[in-house]
């Protein structure tokens, strides 16, 4: 039994070192993107010795596709979250994602951006395995959203001949646009136009 | 005169030299970004001594604003071009930009995307130089197509209470994100939806 929980001990504590890995992780590649994340860099903020990063890591490119994956996670639970609202008219769940995404853009000092939208710029000419697992991650966003306009369809919010895919394809492609350029102008302004015309144009209700 | 004559051709030599370096240094930036271009590659592929090349750029970075800079100019060229053509209705130039930029995404094999876009991702939160360089670009891009909605609203293609500046910054907040998308998809279909939501919804003819 002691050597059980000895070594149930040691598999949490491995696997939270893993976890810390892969949230500093994603905390310094939304700020600097792939190539110019050293590796010391995560090892020193998250103090673990080089020699266990390879224990669970195969390359730098392995942990980043860990820190796209876990990003992908924590995204999909909060597009669930506020999209699915049963609270919340369908519209307004959306209203409600942009509010929380300006709140983020503030709390970093419009530092960070889009993980997934950062990497996807960096690396899709470059490599394959990001450019694949980044696409995966807007198809789940972009079902998600069609999801709840689908909703506000049967909702009488959205015209009954809208297309919910389509549209939500635009919005994410809108949305990554609207992000960086609020990095650019260190301002949520960009992402108040994109909301303004979003709902005036796109999603306008019946 | 024969001293005057042998410094003109070192002068247009030396020159030839930087514009030879800047354009090739635009075609890598490009593809690849600014941290992962390495300054011995450009060398390399211009055929250039590194000595010589701090003759002309201070550093990688004054090298890369240099690049931005000539992006800018003959993107200015371009839209110049296609959104004042006198002999196409002012609507139709905005399909033909956009025509022109699904030809160029094929010709590169959508390794290429936006210069400014990528570095603007890159860097924003990295480089104030960079930040401020590229939102003038932007800028510039919005004064130019602005100027072109203007026009379609005194031809009556647009409704004349439409928000020419707001309506041109959406586009290319949506742009950029729809050119990231063909990278990420390999694909113009992105590009394609971006158009047809564009004049579906937001350049509406009257």
């Amino acid at each position: 039994m002691a050597t059980k929980s000895a070594t149930a001990v040691r598999r949490a504590s491995r696997s939270d070192t893993r976890d810390r890995l892969i949230q500093i992780g994603t905390e310094i590649l939304s700020e600097k993107g792939f190539d110019a994340t050293g590796l010391d860099e995560v090892l020193r903020r998250a103090n673990v010795p080089k020699g266990s990063f390879y224990h669970f890591f195969a390359c730098k490119a392995d942990f980043g596709l860990a820190v796209v994956d876990n990003y992908a996670f924590l995204w999909d639970q909060k597009l669930k979250r506020l999209l699915r609202n049963p609270k919340v008219a369908p519209l307004q769940r959306v209203h409600d994602y942009i509010d929380e995404g300006v709140r983020g853009l503030r709390k970093y000092s419009f530092r960070r951006g889009c993980l997934v939208g950062n990497l996807a710029q960096e690396l899709a000419g470059l490599d394959d395995s990001f450019r694949k697992r980044i696409q995966l991650v807007f198809a789940s966003w972009e079902r998600l959203l069609g999801e709840c306009l689908d909703e506000a369809k049967l909702a009488g919010e959205l015209p009954a001949d809208a297309d919910s895919a389509r549209l939500a394809n635009f919005f994410w492609m809108a949305w990554e646009g609207a992000i960086l350029q609020a990095k650019l102008e260190r301002s949520v302004k960009p992402v108040e136009q994109f909301r303004d015309i979003i709902f005036k144009f796109i999603l306008a209700r019946c």
